[in-house]
């Protein structure tokens, strides 16, 4: 059978795969800072280049922020789109870094070869493994095997602001049957999976001012409000003794797990004290009365990202400073609606508020969570292609993350989002020495193959 | 009378006083950043030079940090010692100042004539008020009225590390009968004031660490820790709803006002609406049951000085940080015992901190307060100099900042301190746009002449 002779040739032609993810990883597009606009820019321009390569049509489509990559071939039904990312997370604290983010290496680990490097599991490794897979179709069978459409994404790191409105603009042109979607993990780094379930966003950043200026804590500490003081009361309220958060109206909408899904999980065993462990801790930390897995996949949260006021530098400052500043996210499931609860935190920091104080707030964006519907009979199949391929079980999981492109396929046009990545838990995204095993980006690509045969016949 | 030539000679070489002393503000002593090292050892050279070409025998000695100016002249009793500080406060933000903090400039403003610059008023303005009535007695009397000794510090901003020690050491060479001190203001920038309870400082910097990395929070988001939130709890428990300060035992050794200084200050009619509203407040934020007066002067405080943690540059990054860190300082008064405080409070932390926590402190200094007694002759002698120059009787009043060396003088070398200043409330010390207005800087040099005439008559 074809398949066969794909997989091999995947096999065989590992190393220049490889060879062109370090080159893309050598590309530093960190979307969220705008020195690296140009590298955006060129990270997309790569891709356009590579895909062309492949015989697929594709251009760098202009955006008010950073360009969308996106290519078409034709071929028969059924029509799948795919969907990654080329932006990637900054990389402070750049000196827990071991090597340069953007000068990617091979290394061997105890736990076996990996691809070093910012962006090498988030999401360019990710993306690349289906691209090698349509190369390796290509150059095995001289067509791809049906219908395709790219579409890569330079803001996923940034809250997607120019997402929904090019989605919008281009509906016709993308709406497809399947959007696959390669941004997620194995279950525990060893369970192939299928994400159905992923937590909304909603990120918010506040600025509390108090005194118009910086003020010397000798002359006016005691009696001038501390806008320090005030931020710390406000998060330290954000969440009462029990983990619950407490904006008013946050848990509208949090539906409670069904019965079916429930046993599903528990089946899974997830073995939380290996993965706390692993990052050095032991107590979950969420809602006491929620086991850990609901915490991370079907329960919402509330975490401060940043926070920054006064002196910081070293030695010691004694100023009173005139403004405090918080980064907060909000992750969110189930019918929570990302607007309604953006209004009530706002309203409960300016209640919490002293007369003095004022307060500003900068939104960094709002999804809604999302579920996908699994009757459609290519989730199934594609569960199989992944089953065959890892010779484990895949599974049907929830996600803590949030990939609100997901919900805006489903929507914005109709598509069916399928969501099956290969990171591990110790890719260390969004963290220093970032990496991705060569055994995600291998059976990946071979993953992406198998599913593409599942899929188109 | 041969003050009034000297008055005279003060008044006719106003100039080249200020031209010397914006030479002086050009130097960034800033001693608390070791990248200003060089520049703090410049700037006690300058001194060094200075006042060698007074005639007082002067050297820079040296200490495990910045230099100590030390010099010596002959004369008569009684022995004057002066202490000021040539170190300067950091200059962040350097974005909110109108012109290089190091480029100082005569300005006309609204309120009169101001010397702009970082130190102009903390403390190299201050401490060439006496230098300069030093220059103009001598020009004009051949000689200095008394014996004087010259004690100039590097570290005062940054903890005064070698003070300490080095007063030890040297306690025979640097006793005296009055240590006159210039580094406090005017009271509510008009009337002269000679500064008898000032309050002590304990400075702690706290790093909170869960996690070992990094991490995602969607991925680890309400199931790990996050020490963000332990450190601001931590922080929002410092205080009670009323202002009061929780940490166990703070309170032990603070006195109540006697009823004559309560008098005294009640006839001050201190205008805290005027005070809090030149910096955009309105509320006193202390203690409920305290005035505005007994907050800044005579309460302890406990303030935020700084936090940091998390990503803090432009857009968002969904990181759940591995630290957490604050600088905190407390403002001590009557017999509150530095070490004791800071003992309870790093329990009280460590109280507080969930198992999967780690906490490890940094001190920078502890002092305790100080008060000084006024019934050597000397202090009505001085007073009525001060009342004679600024038309207005000076008053004796309370410090909200801590001068260590107040309490050093009397603990190490039995000598007694007398702390006067020309500092105005909207000089902004420590903050950007730092000033000393000339009328400060005139009037400060003509009162150290007539407290010189006062003392030695």
């Amino acid at each position: 059978m074809s398949l066969d002779a794909v997989l091999s040739r995947i096999d065989n032609d590992l190393p220049e795969a490889m060879d062109r993810l370090l080159d893309l990883l050598r590309i530093p597009s960190i979307s969220t800072d705008p020195a690296y606009n140009a590298s955006c820019d060129a990270a997309a321009a790569w891709l356009v280049a590579d895909l062309n390569s492949l015989g697929i049509t594709t251009e760098k489509r202009e955006t008010p922020g950073h360009p969308m990559v996106v290519g078409h071939v034709e071929g028969p039904d059924p029509h799948l789109l795919f969907y990654g990312h080329y932006d990637v997370q900054p990389v402070d604290p750049l000196d827990l870094w071991d090597n340069d983010p953007f000068d990617p290496k091979i290394e061997e680990t105890v736990k076996g070869t990996v691809i070093r490097g910012r962006g090498s599991s988030d999401d360019k490794g990710q993306l690349m493994t289906f691209i090698e897979a349509c190369r390796a179709w290509k150059a095995e069978h001289g067509s791809l095997p049906c219908k395709l459409t790219f579409f890569l994404e330079g803001e996923e790191e940034s809250g997607s602001p120019s997402l929904v409105p090019f989605m919008k603009k281009n509906a016709e042109e993308l709406n497809s049957d399947i959007a696959l979607i390669c941004d997620t993990g194995l279950f525990e780094s060893k369970t192939p999976a299928i994400v159905t379930m992923l937590r909304g966003l909603l990120g918010e950043e506040i600025t509390i001012t108090g005194p118009n200026v910086d003020l010397h804590s000798g002359m006016y500490g005691g009696v001038a409000i501390n806008p320090l003081r005030v931020l710390s009361r406000i998060i330290a309220a954000l969440h009462d003794d029990q983990g619950r958060i407490t904006v008013p109206g946050f848990y509208d909408g949090v539906p409670e797990l069904s019965d079916e899904m429930e046993a599903q999980w528990q089946g899974l065993a997830f073995d939380h004290v290996n993965f706390l462990g692993d990052v050095g801790l032991s107590q979950p930390a969420g809602e006491q009365d929620r086991t850990p897995l609901e915490m991370i996949w079907s329960r919402p949260t509330c975490e401060v990202n940043g926070i920054w006021g006064g002196y910081t530098g070293d030695g010691f400052k004694t100023v009173l400073p005139s403004k405090a500043q918080a980064k907060i996210s909000f992750r969110l499931v189930g019918d929570q609606d990302p607007l309604v609860i953006r209004d009530n935190f706002r309203a409960m920091v300016r209640d919490m508020l002293p007369d003095d104080c004022d307060v500003s707030f900068e939104g960094h964006g709002a999804s809604k969570a999302s579920m996908t519907q699994t009757s459609d009979p290519s989730f199934e199949a594609a569960r199989k292609a992944l089953s065959d391929e890892w010779h484990v079980p895949a599974a049907y999981v929830g996600c803590g993350g949030s990939i609100p492109i997901a919900g805006f396929f489903q929507d914005i046009l109709g598509t069916t989002p399928m969501l099956v990545g290969f990171g591990k838990d110790d890719d260390a995204i969004h963290s220093p020495n970032e990496k991705y095993d060569v055994e995600s980006f291998h059976k990946g690509i071979r993953s992406w193959a198998r599913i593409l045969a599942a899929l188109t016949t």
